[in-house]
């Protein structure tokens, strides 16, 4: 990587880590650790599991069930969805999860009678993003949707 | 029991089985039938295992996982709700289900952007109604109560 690159790299990481999203997925992520052993880690390396490159995907198979560690992933990105979710609207959306043993499965978010979020889960065995932007793009993104739902709904979400 | 205490509960069955959600149960149940093994099992065998006494509720136990028979007598029981709300209002309601290994959860039903039912599950390990009637009337008033629910939020049911 040219100098260059690598600081646009760590420019477009910095900006990653000031979303509200990846704050709500940090500020989740530190409240589990209840021995503070991860208290010196700084935050790119608490999420870095989180970062799996296009070649590290291809190398996981995506038979058997999902790595435990994976669906702990897949549940705080979705917890933090739910946090930025309620911050940005003022309602909380509970989250509900049904996943095949092979890694199929849907998430739903609600709040009141309205589903703010309904979305298809695909390879959670290869769960992963390929830059700390794009799993703050992801995260901000279906936030936004949610929100947007909310909006266009308002009525349904007190219901 | 009486002749007329007898009559009352035979009369109660019938009426239970005539119920659309009934009907619904027995539809499911028999087209999982892949083999033609419960042909000539009457309606009342089939879901003869949906029904407990007070009794044998209170001995059986709540911890550990629930056993597979109880899971899949609450998914046949859960789908029947949905068809029946299908039936009733046109609309698909889609069932998505969460379970704690102990037995606690939650069933969610959707249609379009509109949570047409929610409900908690408790004891799912005792999960049975006393009678033919309580198993009818309690689909029943569920899908009822979805039914009503898309009728308040016809336009959020289909977006």
């Amino acid at each position: 990587m040219s100098d260059a690159a690598l600081s646009a790299a760590v420019a477009e990481d910095e900006a990653a880590f000031a979303t509200p999203f990846v704050k709500s997925l940090v500020r989740l992520i530190r409240a589990q650790d209840s021995y503070g052993t991860w208290e010196g880690k700084p935050d790119a390396e608490l999420l870095g599991d989180f970062i799996i490159t296009k070649e590290q995907r291809r190398e996981i198979p995506i038979i058997g069930d999902p790595d435990p560690d994976v669906l702990w992933r897949v549940n705080m990105f979705y917890a933090a969805v739910g946090l930025t979710i309620e911050e940005r609207s003022g309602l909380m959306a509970s989250p509900i999860m049904e996943m095949s043993h092979e890694g199929f499965g849907r998430v739903l978010f609600t709040s009141g009678r309205l589903v703010v979020l309904s979305k298809t889960l695909r390879d959670v065995h290869r769960f992963g993003f390929d830059t700390f932007w794009k799993l703050a793009a992801a995260g901000t993104k279906l936030a936004g949707d949610a929100t947007a739902t909310i909006e266009a709904y308002p009525e349904v979400a007190r219901a």
